[in-house]
């Protein structure tokens, strides 16, 4: 197994259903992974020491998910000179405007790369163009995406001047507005 | 000197205006207090010492406030198992809602005890309502405290009554509104 | 029984649900409290002699949760010399940022010592924090409780490592997200 | 002098500058009214004996200005079976979206009859409007007021016809935009 | 049947749900009304008829209920010198936020008596208590309806006290929190 | 089949079922339209071409409907002197606040005709008043069409008098409040 | 002198500084409008009489401008068949997002056509491209004012490379950060 | 001169005041950067352009300013496989909540790296770690950096210490708040 390139860490273990997002696409870019549950707050010791070991264990990037009060991604940031990237996580009763601002907000001097709300695959296709910095082989592979993308959005489009709305609304399983 | 039985801590040299509410009120109440600057981002090792030891240096209680993305009550907060005030202080573009957030929002089991934004003086105050629960002569300096605020809008109020709008707003400098 | 060292009140059976998560953990401290429903608006004498008769009925610490126009902490908080805890409940359509506002801002004098939306828990752990302050043996147990809280995060990061992310969350019951 | 029939109340005599918009409109009206500074938590026992006792005292209408968690209007509203006007004032940090959310969100059973933020001229129309319920010339009254409003507009509109926006703004004393 | 008081006016019959809540307080208070559908914007000839015509046909207060960019409560009260309630309605993308602005922030010279957030009933409670102005048996309706909330209150709260959080719980059919 | 006059453009398949209602309502006016799928990000380059050629391919206003950060109709906006109608779409965590804001804040020389979130019925009886500039028989129909509007709430208020509220809502299928 | 084709109201006169940016863009694309005060709350009649007799007087579009509750635009758009800009207009304790939304957020069936917060060049220019679908000079104005931006740009960016961020911002009179 | 490995663009010459925080910052860490103003909207071939030869022309990250409905930076980052920086402008009547959102809430596919609300500081701060992936002296230089941030905090918390509050803020100018 290759040594990772990206850590993703997690406040809590009900943020891996969003954070496995930019696990599958550092899977779908190649690029090797570790992942870990830390707590800026309930585990402040054990946070504190994967940032400080980050960059000499070869880690390039970060990659930090967290809802409510988020400081996980800025505590880390606190603690390494890697870019880090923090997700902020919607739950609880403002769904996620906390962990957005909690997120980004960050004072002069330690920044956060911050993504959308539950952003976790853009956070990986962030970090794979970060990797891609030291790496050309990964460039292309973010430009392959992209492509991919386009071509996707050029699919859809002709599917849907064939089909029509109604047809095509049928073929996906039918509105849901 | 008395040894401080509340440490006033803050994330920037710019709170100070702010923060000194609490060292103030704290004067009045006849509780020794400390302060100091530092900052869960740019001094994290500071920032965790000082809370790792505030128990046993014989604090009771600690005030945090910081702005933006305010992470540094909920940081003291996890290293510490003594009652941490946190004041979101207003600051930057969003003008504190993120300070509010990212201090109150705290996750199950490290509380924050949050005050209004910018609400230094309510912390002082806070730690003294904490600090009387083992020294009974504080309460009885609350209770004093609040019949004095009792008494001032009492005499507000008759002086306004006796003035008149006019008479009292030109007594006070003229209206601003 | 013991005597009450908390008072839950809260503005409406409706809020039980939540505001048990105080009487819970309070429980896991051993702490004795009291429970009542009371409201600033539809019972307004009950709530001010319950907050005037707190502090000479041995009461250390009261927490008070209401949702909507949550005036129920702070008007507590202006019959009673005795720190009180806000837990702004999450309901309506603004889903709880009225009483977050409503319970946090308060004018300076009367602080309220306000948690996160839906924080019962952590006003009980709160609570319990400003107990110890009188009674060591609870200092211990806040202690014991942080350790707790860090191992738990400590298992839970080993078992994701082990298992994978597919792994553990078909092991926790398949990912929600 | 005419026995009062509408009562203003505020939080601080900070609120004063836009509370005697009240006074000022009902003057225009010819209902006598009174004021006072009373406080919800710094004065809780006036502002409670105040409610209580004003039907009895023949008023009609409260108007209580407050801003910040602004529970002044609604726990007056728990104390009298009056109407309850409620004027948000925008101050502090979060510039009355506070007050207003802390003023309207008020429980089922106690209604607070909230006008806009510093609104205090329409709580002054509002509480005539009210009043005019048993006074039919004060009804007469509010319908002159409105004719004069919609006399006024007309013409502002047809002077700017005549002198054109630049003109217009230069008789103004000149843009300020 | 006695000749409406309280005319209920709403934007849609969609809103029908919310808005009975006035119909049936009144109803427990024995004020007569009358309900109607109309539109600011898709009926506004209806809308602005009907406002004109209140008064003459004996009106004493409009509650008027809408959603999204709620002009109603405002186009009715410009056309009628009667006092008008306004219910902002929740619905939507922004849950009612747009709802509640549009309702309270008027311009000086019209106000409009805004209550919470799909608070029908409080608009039914509130259009009594301007009634009750010139009809003092209302208000003694007014003051029973106070005094049984209070009871009610009591009542829960001994019944929570007898049963225990728990018990209370699985009688009201269990926790759903 | 006629030559589109109105171009309906999304960002995603998954705003087809809120972006058919313009599709709808164009058809209800007798007004050709065609519709594609593109995206200012993952297909710029479908997006600027589509844009450019436009009007000279006969089209008289473009409708772009997209949620998040809400770029589709500014982007288009851009690379045509047609006039363009944004319709923000609600989803992800902010629920539509951010393609609001996204879409109707466009800076000074590029407006973008903005109507409500998911307004897409909106966006299309807009377009069909632009159209009606130089067709007056779609002005015709946009009368006729306002018409049938206030007659239908003339006919459910009428029904709503004759049913009552809760025969009304019996006959809609009962109260979902 | 030509016949209006614009008409650009507003609630009150201090909003003409912001509503003459629409007047100064339509005398650059020259196309000819009429200007004038109303109120949909303080002017009603006057309001809907301008709005009803707008497309038999020969206007083509209507931009309406109004803060606070702003109803203006909406009131009108329900009176006319004519598409309808809303101008939000900033102003007061909320400082326009009140505006907006009451602007924007119209039901379905009446669309206002909203620009940016005190966007008045854009509805203007919005104007203009409404216009140009009757009118195929003006829309080569549109190409040639966005032709004449896009050169402005170039120019700026331009200096700014020869000048440097120094030497730029001293020739601007230096920097306002 | 070396050649530039960050491009700053802006979409205003209004935001260079800001922007140049960036320059300012990869100036101390010896990192040569160009600037441009373009528009997404008033320069979007401009825009394009540049995006598209960004990559071949051996830029490694670009950093987009932009205020309002901010779609510089995710314009760029539709058109290039390299990271980009987004900071959002606080400007206008929302002050940046819309600028914020427009430039965070990215859709799935094209990420961009969001910093503080006028955030270019830290912006630049980013774009040296990025670029530091593949230089490690540009890793020292960060280190370097962050310990004298903590060199700084600490020297103004002992200057603090020794002078009090009060000569503390009279050395610094005496007190703002």
């Amino acid at each position: 197994m290759k040594k990772p390139l990206v850590g993703i860490v997690m406040g809590s273990d009900s943020d891996l259903p969003v954070m496995r997002g930019a696990a599958d696409i550092l899977d779908e870019f190649g690029i090797p992974w570790e992942v870990l549950i830390s707590s800026a707050h309930r585990a402040p010791e054990k946070t504190s020491d994967y940032a400080r070991r980050a960059a000499e264990r070869g880690l390039a990037v970060i990659i930090a998910g967290a809802g409510g009060a988020a400081h996980l991604a800025g505590v880390i940031a606190g603690h390494t000179p890697l870019p880090v990237i923090g997700v902020p996580i919607a739950s609880g009763a403002l769904n996620g405007v906390d962990a957005l601002y909690a997120t980004v907000q960050m004072p002069p001097g330690i920044p956060v790369a911050t993504v959308a709300l539950n952003g976790a695959k853009n956070a990986g296709i962030l970090a794979a163009q970060i990797v891609s910095a030291g790496q050309p082989e990964v460039r292309d592979k973010v430009i392959a995406y992209k492509e991919k993308m386009a071509r996707q959005v050029e699919e859809k489009s002709t599917r849907l001047q064939e089909l029509g709305i109604e047809g095509y609304l049928n073929a996906k399983g039918g509105s849901k507005a």
